[in-house]
Order: C-alpha cells, then structure tokens, then sequence
C-alpha cells in the first residue's frame, strides 16, 4: 500500500514545503481510526486530476487592509540584489486548497490495514477542508498564510465573512479557535513535518467583529523530543489590538504510525 | 436604547429558555467592540420577521445513531403519570436557528454608544450562525443540544458532515473546537444567563472520521461569582471510545457591561 501511496505523490514539489514532506504525508490517506488526530493542513496538489485552485491568493471580496498586509508580506517572499536576479526573500506564501486530498477511485487505497473499508465513498468525493468550504468569496473565511524559516514565525492574514457569526456581529468562538488551528498547525507542519494537534488553549479578550481583518501570528516556544509547543495572538492589523491569545501543542507522527504500524 | 431593545425581544417564552434570559440578551445586538467576546448561542426567536426554522430537529440526513441518541433523550423531555397528563421530564431540548439575531431595518439599533454605526447593512443582512451557515441538510453540523438542569448537565449530539474535513477522511481540528464551544457555551448560558467564552482548553484524543456521530456531554465543575466552569468529553455514541476533551470557562456579564456601559 505504501508503494501506491508513493506514487500518488510522486512529483509534489511545490516550493512552499519541504520535498520530502510530500512523501511523508502521503500516508495519511489510510490513517487507522485508531491513530491519534492527525494534522495535514497542508494540501497536496498533485493527487488532484486538475491543477487545483490555490484559494489564498487575492479575490474582489478581499478589502483594503487585507491586500496591504497580504502585499506587506508577498513584497518580502522576493528580494532584489543589484545586478542580479531576484532571490528568495525571507518569507514564503503557503498556497491553501480545499481538499487535503482527492481520493482516488481505486477502492484499495481507501481498505485498512484492519480490512475495514476507510469511508464511504460518497463521503471521500463531496468531502472539503472545513475553512474553504463554502465557495462564496468573502462569505466565510478569507486568509493566506506566511512563514518565515529562519525567525521560525508563521503568519495568517485573516478577514471575517458573514458567515462566521456566533454573538450577533460577531465572529463565533469556533471560527476563532478555527483560524488559529489553521496557523499554528501549518507553523507546526513546517518546522516539524507531519504532526497531530494535540492541545490548544484557547483565552479569548475581546469579540472580532465580522467583516474584520486580523493579524494572526505564530511563534514557536520550544521543541522538545516529538512535541512542538507554538504560540499565537490574534490582533488588529497594526498589531495594537489584542483580541485572543493561545497556545498549541503538536506531536509528530510517523509514517508507521499514520498507517497504524 | 435599551427600551427599543426590550420591545424586540417582547415575547422571547420558549420554554427552554428562562423567560428572563431573552430580556438580559438582547442589548448584545450593539455590543460595542470595546467589549469581551459575548456569548449568544441561544437563538432570540421573537426578532424574527416571521417563524424562524429550528434546525436542532431531525431530518433526513440523519442517521440511524443520530435518530437512535435524539429519540433516547426526547423521550425523557415529557413522562406520563398514571391517569394524569404528560408532564415536563428531566431533559429539555434546546431549539437552535441560523441566526442569533436579525437585525431590524431601523437604522438606530446599529449606533453604538461611542456613536459610531456598528456594522455595515449587507453584513447584518446576510449573517448567519457558524454553525448554521451551509443549508444543504447533513453536509456540515447536524446537531441537537438536550440540557438537564437538576443534573446541571448538558449533552450534544452531532453528526458530523463531508464539508467538516481536516485530516483526509476526519474532522477539523476547529470544527471540533467548535462543536464544544457549542455545547458548554450553551449550558453555560442556561445556568448562569448571559456569558462570554473567557478560555477553551481542549485536549485532541483520537481523531473523528466525517459521517460519524458523536456525543459531547458537559457538567457543572463550579461557579464562583462571575465565572463558571464547564468540563466536557467527546465520545463514541456508546460513550467507550474517548475523542476529544475539554475545560471551558466562561465569565457572567452584565446588561451595561454589554452595552458598553
């Protein structure tokens, strides 16, 4: 099964990641119920039959302060030196999909190393990432993540849609704890490879209103054995006003694990 | 102000609800932004223009063990007394909506007190509860929420659809944040009237794979005075297998605090 894993990543080499991460996610695939919660954030374009669209790239939904940031960073993903062509900068734009994976119709790839059918297929084919599956733009989450290798930080520009409502006008606590999933789990897929979110805390100090575009940026603590401790606060776009703060906690996992070895 | 808001919420007599509960949440409809993240998960019905849908009853694409948990816990919403008429059981379903409030045309409910108008039309128009947002009947959250106030207990019964993804095949990590926030917000609320979520601390067991259905079940741990305390466990539908779980502490807070008083 392994092999035929292989194979359906073979070729993934999007600047954003790692090489190697293609392979070592691939397994994911088959993860046993049995396993603990698994993080693959991170989208794998070439098990898609068509180019997929990349969703965090600029929309007509996207305000003002939402293309500044976005352009604030892309502006430091290249850099020129004189008399030479432009060079990587020191921070890359992490590309965002709607699937984690297309599941291929081969029925094998979706048995068990128990024997047990993995999921219906029904399920595989309709199924999408939980924060681009409403296809509106602006309706719902809008954001593009940053990261930076060498200060080991990551950042996520997020604006609030209509959809997102929890106290009237404002964004849900789910939606919150959402969003910052999303950033410190991509953080903690970057710098460690595959990992499982295994803790986040969460303390909310003040209500987004919807409509609102946040600054969400992630640092890492510490590293330590399979653990990855990562922390994040979620502010205005200057970065003055503070609306939540968290920690979070991954663990890697390996790829005998994923397939539960 | 408060006295065009009172008006709004004249009438707000479920029975699952305190009657004084809809009169202390309505000045949540102009929360200023200066405020803490206010929790309103409980739906205000009487701000509707006409019958609002509740969502929290079954349809078809509930499934056998989600209509199996939903029968088990309405059936102890009304007992029969011998020679006498049914009567209120230990359990009470709490109805849910897509909104947590329809904002009225009327241009004044949206200035804040600071003066400033508080959120673009278009958006107040189109909101709609996070958990609410996609129509299409069992491709997100299906749920029901049954609350026993003698036990001080709450329990959610959520079947979790295709667009929910995270892992391939399972659920996101903030979709589950999400669906705890859910629940112990709302039994916060039942006990102590109008809240806001102060901190979420959640610890990820073992992955939910999508089209499964789960159980959360919440208990009082302590009040002590503003804040109170909720704890809550993520289970198989038998209640065996653990998935995820959970401290919350949400903090009471005032109709002037609301209103930014």
């Amino acid at each position: 099964m392994a092999r035929s894993l292989g194979r359906l990543f073979k070729g993934f080499q999007s600047p954003a990641f790692p090489k190697a991460m293609g392979a070592e996610l691939c397994p994911a695939t088959c993860v046993s119920v049995r396993t603990p919660f698994v993080r693959t954030i991170l989208a794998l374009p070439s098990a898609f039959s068509s180019k997929p669209q990349d969703f965090s790239l600029p929309n007509s939904s996207w305000g003002p302060e939402m293309l500044r940031l976005y352009n604030h960073y892309k502006s430091q993903c290249e850099v020129e030196v004189e008399g030479e062509e432009k060079q990587e900068g020191p921070w890359q734009r992490l590309p965002s999909y709607n699937r984690s994976l297309k599941f291929t119709p081969a029925a094998d790839l979706c048995v068990l190393p128990s024997g047990g059918v993995y999921l219906s297929k029904t399920i595989q084919s309709k199924a999408r990432l939980f924060t681009r599956n409403i296809t509106d733009p602006g309706a719902a989450f809008e954001y593009v993540l940053f990261v930076n290798k060498e200060k080991q930080k990551c950042v996520g520009i997020f604006q609030t849609g209509h959809l997102l409502e929890g106290p009237p006008g404002h964004v849900h606590g789910g939606a919150i704890a959402t969003m910052i999933d999303t950033v410190t789990g991509s953080h903690a897929t970057v710098l460690s490879g595959p990992v499982m979110t295994a803790n986040l805390n969460i303390n909310y100090r003040s209500p987004i209103q919807l409509g609102h575009t946040v600054l969400i940026e992630s640092s890492l603590d510490k590293m330590e054995s399979r653990k990855t401790f990562i922390s994040c606060k979620v502010t205005g776009t200057d970065g003055s006003k503070l609306y939540t703060e968290a920690t979070a906690l991954f663990l890697s996992i390996s790829v005998s694990h994923l397939l539960g070895g």
